[in-house]
């Protein structure tokens, strides 16, 4: 069934290893029931929480089988493609859609460097080559160039794009691209500032791709559900709370010093839910030490997500 | 014959292809002829003016296949691993060893964040993992992650890395670069700006990595010799040609708002010395319009490398 | 009347001149009633928006008295601190204070850097040097040095600062700011973004200074009312509108390049509304031309600001 | 006499304060001497180095007319208008012209943005009304805005400005420079990085305005004589030891998280040498502690500037 339009939680959902750094498809298995039961709306694979970019190939299509294999229709499965060219992308975007990718979440090149009308012919290129709805990824603190209003302008009216996840930080920005965007039809935009998810729907976004939604899924459909109904004050309090819950996030020395391992929390606090087995990294990215999952814990256990 | 030290004129080999976007491996033969030709003391395969990243592996293991036949150990030759994660350098570096690679330059993981710590176990896994020595590349424009001095010096001392191709634009950076490792025997520095080849071999460093030098090998020999005869004078004005020459990346719309495709401007040069049949780039990069190659052809007219 | 508590609508009021660059009190005077008219809760006398840095103190004073006179304790009077030393801001401080200002705004020093601890000093001696409250002021994209927010935290707690204005532009932190310091009795939070009041006041803050506000402070009061009453949908619509009608800074063409001299389109507006005489600037700050401030009209006709 | 050329070796010299933090004269007068005997070519009064930022109109007037009356004719007077509009430049360039000065050395307005055209007229206008040369400072790190090569080949093509001093840091900019404007006669760059004027003066420029100076005014006289005779190699030598007193600057924590007050280590130094009272910087700037003054006077030690 093709996807014709998104929306709702969508959680980046990250990638377990085993003691010996290899893929543990099983615990993989298990986050995925964890977000189903949750009741989130879909589930993105290979986002940057889901370190997409230190997997390999063959990592990445058994990582999308699996989700797939678990999801069996229930939600949709997106599958991301950060690669650094469109020989390269459609390469990977053929192995996940073979694999059970219903869309497909492509941010800009991130190598070289590329004009706003390299990136138009770079989605062009991709829309046209793979035979699922392409969603577009701005995240520049991370692929350097940016997704400019205009041009994700262009992409959607044009039907190239399905939606736009917004990981961007400027609110000015996000507000640029809803009003850029609202009246095209299906056209949705979701945001991927999990702190900022109350407002950002306050504002008109139409979902959001929140990592810690990977620890607490039936919160944030809890939120997205008081924004729709105009709960604000309720939304507050709960986007209040998982801020707090972020702080697994922040128990690492490397961590600090602005590492991506600090996800490494995502899965402390999922392996302290008996979800998954371990909280490793793919190297370099560094994982906590047995300390500083002990601190993970206290943060679970001080929020009531675990009894001490 | 395992290499012991680096230094001298190594440029990064540009990648053709011919029109149909497919790798040009004749082309790429009578680059490394010319290269050599020139008087080069090494060939960098991989690099980012090779457009590494937006390769395919397969690619890149015919490029540096090629080079290294056309070379036939009369100059070393080094083959970038520009990659994303420890697991994916491995794979990475076992390939282009394979296809004869002798020494590989790796730079930082390149899409999620590292801290030095993680960097430092990086090169440190890969030199363990891989029988070709290797060096560190600093390039903190396209990697995000900068290796700091401190680091270097660890990796120099302990010997993990044979060199350092520093391309981060720091003077002040570059120097303290110099000052940690001078005493470290065979430990050398290589310059990756090609605008200050001159000031940099004054400075200390043991030679540079000029993509210009695609164009103009001989011209870059003759500069890093004066140099280091002393003959400051002459190097500086043989330095401010090579700038002068630079102009032929600058004709592109495109490439003046920071594309990556300000390469195929040497490619154009090289096409019309007669060397490479296409100024194509990997898209999404954008290639030069025959309007645009024109002008290159000016420029190369106007410093004498074409008879008009 | 001492101020204890900030909150609501308080514009940052724009510095009229004349033809000849001349300090236009008249003009002044009529923009004060003109806010006050419209029901904000204070005025904000050297703001960015009022060209703080480009005044001498001579000005400063002026326009600081005439503001007071004409407010005659309906609303309070607030004056920016905007300075390079400790002792040039006591020196500022006590002409503001004199010339009738009730509070004042103070940003980091912004030309030498400072650290958190240097800033912590820097708060704590204008407090004790000036008999009003002092109102920090976090600015970066102006001053490089930011304020951080366990930096606000400690002079709010310890009641060095009655207030934060925050225009730093990261939802993140401006959330971080607010939980910090909630539960300090008496201390608010500002926000100095414009385009994201609605979603602001949802967060949490007691209320926004806005630039455009000094050409539709009714607006952005009425704006302030919905949020404060839980209409939220309403205040959408409202603060979308009042982003629009942020066009008329967009008209000129040094503006589009990111020069301050974009602030000349408030003054373009309150011409055309007959509120104040000219739209120009302190130079070397260029003002609209004639074509320009053609333009400014038709956005303002085109929302209703202005029959045609 | 009026000031036709600019070269040679111009520190920037130190502000002293006394421990009540009120300007120094004696001290002042005392670095002159200091300098003037170490052969200097220029002095620059209120650069960033002298804190000239932090100043009052007051204290940068006297500043200016003791060291005029020191210098007595020997050495050109230059005097920094840091300032923030047109008026206010204006304002004090009067003033300092009056207590002395031979000549201006303006730095672009650094609180508000402002395009390159303004620029253009900010110096246009400093010229007209200003009696004495006009010396451009680029300095974005600390203004914000950068004087770009295209904008200072304007201003010196028609006399507006005598020469440039570029702080920008960017070795291929500073080559633009000095390409963009050896052919105008009487036109002279400078360079503002201390750690790099042995190969700046290879790149041509004619001369340099090293903070570090101020402690060691004959090594920087010795190292642009060096450099002028073509004796690179000892230039280099003595460059390297001017980057090891420079750790004289790296003695305080707070300076190490980037704080100015890092230029506390000059007058420290400047302390053990006999020279000027203490190392006092104007607040909030912190001052080294006693124990930091110590490791100040190690550097100085360990480098033979002071005896054990």
């Amino acid at each position: 069934m093709k996807l014709t339009e998104l929306r709702g939680v969508i959680p980046p959902i990250v990638t377990p290893f085993d003691e010996n750094g290899v893929l543990d498809l099983q615990s993989l298995a298990n986050v995925t029931h964890h977000l189903i039961d949750g009741g989130v709306d879909g589930i993105f694979c290979l986002g940057s929480t889901g370190e997409c970019a230190a997997l390999t190939d063959g990592e990445r299509q058994k990582i999308v089988r699996t989700v797939a294999e678990v999801a069996a229709g229930r939600v949709p499965v997106l599958a991301g493609i950060t690669e650094t060219s469109t020989r390269r992308a459609v390469q990977l975007g053929k192995l996940v859609i073979e694999a059970g990718a219903q869309a497909v979440v492509v941010a800009p090149p991130f190598y070289h460097r590329n004009s706003q009308n390299e990136l138009i012919h770079y989605f062009r290129d991709l829309a046209s080559e793979l035979p699922v709805p392409v969603i577009a990824y701005n995240v520049p603190v991370l692929t350097k160039t940016a997704l400019e209003p205009a041009t994700v302008e262009i992409l959607a009216r044009e039907g190239t794009i399905l939606a736009l996840k917004d990981s961007g930080g400027d609110g000015n920005i996000l507000r640029e691209f809803l009003l850029k965007t609202r009246d095209i039809p299906g056209f949705t935009v979701l945001t991927g500032l999990e702190f900022q998810v109350d407002t950002a729907l306050q504002m008109g976004v139409h979902g959001c791709v929140p990592g810690v939604g990977n620890v607490a899924p039936r919160e944030y459909v809890e939120l997205y559900e008081l924004a729709r109904n105009g709960e604000y004050h309720k939304a507050r309090e709960l986007q209040e709370r998982m801020i707090k819950l972020f702080d697994i996030c922040y128990q690492g020395s490397d961590q600090i010093s602005g590492s991506a391992s600090a996800l490494s929390g995502f899965k402390s606090a999922l392996r302290w839910l008996g979800i998954i087995k371990t909280a490793k990294m793919a190297p370099p990215m560094g994982s906590l030490t047995a300390e500083e999952e002990d601190k993970v814990r206290e943060v679970l256990v001080s929020l009531g997500f675990l009894r001490n």
